[in-house]
C-alpha cells in the first residue's frame, strides 16, 4: 500500500501529524495542504510538513488518492461540500474529528453517494499545546484509533483505512458512530466541561490568582484540559450535546451525594465514596483497548 | 543547625520522605519512627528511612529535639494528645496535615501551654502511591512549603522550621491557618472531590469499564487524583468541609451556566467560556507562589 498524493485539508497539530508520520512510514509520495488561513499552510510548507500549498481544498483533492480532513468539527459539513465534486469512489476519505454522529451526518448530506469513499476516525491522541509547529510524527504511535464506519461505507476502504492507521503504529477499535459518541462524552467531553466549569468558577473569585499561585500538583494536572483549544471544543460539546448532557447528569448526582454526606459529616459514608472512586480509577491504564 | 533526634510519628510517603531529605542534607543524627501499624515500623527500619523502631509515639518522641507528625489529619488531636507530656518549649514540632485550622484548634486543645513548640505546615507534594516504599529524599525539593503560624507560636521555632524546610530546598510561604484552608479548599480539595464524584458518576453506569477502555490522556490527567487515598482524603474534606462547600457551590453556579449554554446550543456563549477557563489556566505554572 503506497499512496501517491495526500490531501491535508487543516494543517494543525492532528492533520500535520499524520503527514508527517505518512511521510516517514514511506506511505505517500507527495503531500498537499491546505488550510483556511494560508499563513498556516505556508508555516506548514516551511516546515516540511507538506511538499505544496493549495489554494482550496478543493484544489488540494485534485490528483490526491487520500484525503485527511483535519478541521474542527463544525467545519466537516461546509469541507464536504467545497470538495464532493472531486471525491471519487477508489479514494481513501477520512476524518480525525471528536465527535461521530454530527460528522456522519454531514456526510450523508454534503457527499451523498460518495459517502461510501468516507471512513470516519477518531486517534485518541493530542498535546497540550495545538498548532503546525507542535505536528510529531509520533503522535499516532501506540494510540487507539476509533473508526465508525457506516453501512454505506465501502469495505475496501475500511481496510485500507485500518492498514494505514496500524501502519503508524496505531491501534484500531470499531464501533457504531453512536457507541463512540456515548463513549467519548463519558470520558473526554464531560472532563472537559468539568475542567472549564472549574476554571471559571475559580475565575468568579477575587482571590483566585492568589489560590493558584499556591497550587500544586493535583491541579495541575485535573485542570491540564481546561486549557484546550476554544473554536475545536465549542463543535466538539455542541455537536454531541444530548450525550454529554446526560452524563452531566449521572455526575450531578453524584456530586449531590457527595456533599451531602460531607455536609453530614459522615466520615463512613465519604471514606466509601472515595474508596469507590480509588478502586476503580487507581487499577486503569491507558490504551488498554476492548477485547475483539 | 543540626537536630540530635527526629522522631517520625507516623511512617508513610509524606514522613518517610523527610526522615530521608534530613538524614541527606545532614541536618539530623538519628531518626526513631513510629507507626500505628508495627509491620509499617518495621518496613521503615529495614528500607533505612528510620534508624530505631519506637513502640509508641510517646517513646519516639523522647529524647528527641525535633518530632514530625505524618498522620492523617484526623489523628492529629490523638496524637498530640500521647505526645504531650514529652512537648518541650525547646523542642521543634511540625505536621505536614492538608487542613490546617482544625490541626491548628487541635493542638490548642492538646498541647495547651506547650502549643508554642508546635508550628503547623503543609508542604505542597506528593505522590500518585503512598507508602513508605515510595518515600524519596527529593521529595520536597522544589515545592512550597505553607507554614501557618498562630500568635502562640515561638518566634524561635517558626524561624527554625523555616530554615529546616529551606535547607531540604523547599519555598517557604506563610498564611494565616484560615488563608490557607480558604486556598486549598479552591485548588486541591474541590478537585479531589469533582473527580472523585466524576468517577462515582461514571461508575454508576453499566457501560462504565468499555468506556474507560477507550478513554486517553485527558482522562488520565483530570482523573488522577480519584485514585487519592481514602482515609487521608475523608479527613481532608470533613475537616475543611466549610470552605469545600463553599468552593462546590461557586463551581455549581458555573457548571450550570456551562450546560445552559451547551442545552441552547448557544455557540457564542460556549466558546466564551472556553475561552475565559483557557485564558485562566493556559499561562498558569506551577510554584510560581506568592510574591511577599
Amino acid at each position: 500500500m503506497k499512496f501517491e498524493q495526500l490531501a491535508l485539508i487543516g494543517c494543525g497539530l492532528m492533520g500535520g501529524s499524520f503527514a508527517l508520520a505518512m511521510r516517514r512510514a514511506g506511505l505517500v509520495k507527495r503531500v498537499v495542504g491546505y488550510s483556511k488561513s494560508p499563513s498556516t499552510t505556508e508555516r506548514a510548507r516551511q516546515l516540511g510538513v507538506i511538499d505544496v500549498e493549495a489554494p482550496s481544498a478543493l484544489l488540494a483533492v485534485s490528483g490526491a488518492d487520500i484525503v485527511l480532513l483535519a478541521v474542527p468539527v463544525a467545519a466537516t459539513e461546509s469541507t464536504f461540500k467545497a470538495i464532493r465534486h472531486l471525491v471519487r469512489q477508489d479514494m481513501l476519505l477520512m476524518d480525525v474529528g471528536s465527535t461521530k454522529r454530527d460528522v456522519v451526518e454531514a456526510g450523508r448530506r454534503a457527499l451523498r453517494e460518495q459517502i461510501g469513499a468516507f471512513v470516519p476516525c477518531h486517534p485518541i491522541a493530542g498535546k497540550e499545546h495545538g498548532g503546525i509547529e507542535h505536528a510529531d510524527a509520533d503522535l499516532y504511535a501506540g494510540r487507539q484509533v476509533v473508526i465508525t464506519p457506516i453501512e454505506r461505507t465501502l469495505v475496501a476502504q475500511l481496510a485500507q483505512a485500518e492498514q494505514v492507521w496500524k501502519q503508524l503504529g496505531s491501534r484500531v477499535v470499531k464501533m457504531s458512530p453512536e457507541a463512540h459518541d456515548a463513549t467519548y462524552a463519558a470520558v473526554s467531553h464531560l472532563p472537559h466541561m468539568l475542567a472549564f466549569a472549574y476554571m471559571n468558577g475559580l475565575m468568579d473569585q477575587a482571590q483566585a490568582a492568589r489560590f493558584m499561585a499556591l497550587a500544586g500538583s493535583g491541579f495541575r494536572d485535573f485542570s491540564r484540559i481546561a486549557a484546550s483549544e476554544p473554536a475545536v471544543w465549542r463543535d466538539i460539546l455542541l455537536a454531541n450535546r444530548q450525550e454529554l448532557l446526560a452524563q452531566s447528569r449521572h455526575f450531578r448526582e453524584a456530586l449531590a451525594q457527595f456533599e451531602r454526606s460531607v455536609e453530614a459529616g459522615d466520615a463512613k459514608a465519604v471514606e466509601e465514596l472515595v474508596r469507590r472512586a480509588r478502586a476503580a480509577r487507581a487499577p486503569w491504564r491507558m490504551g488498554t483497548g476492548l477485547e475483539d
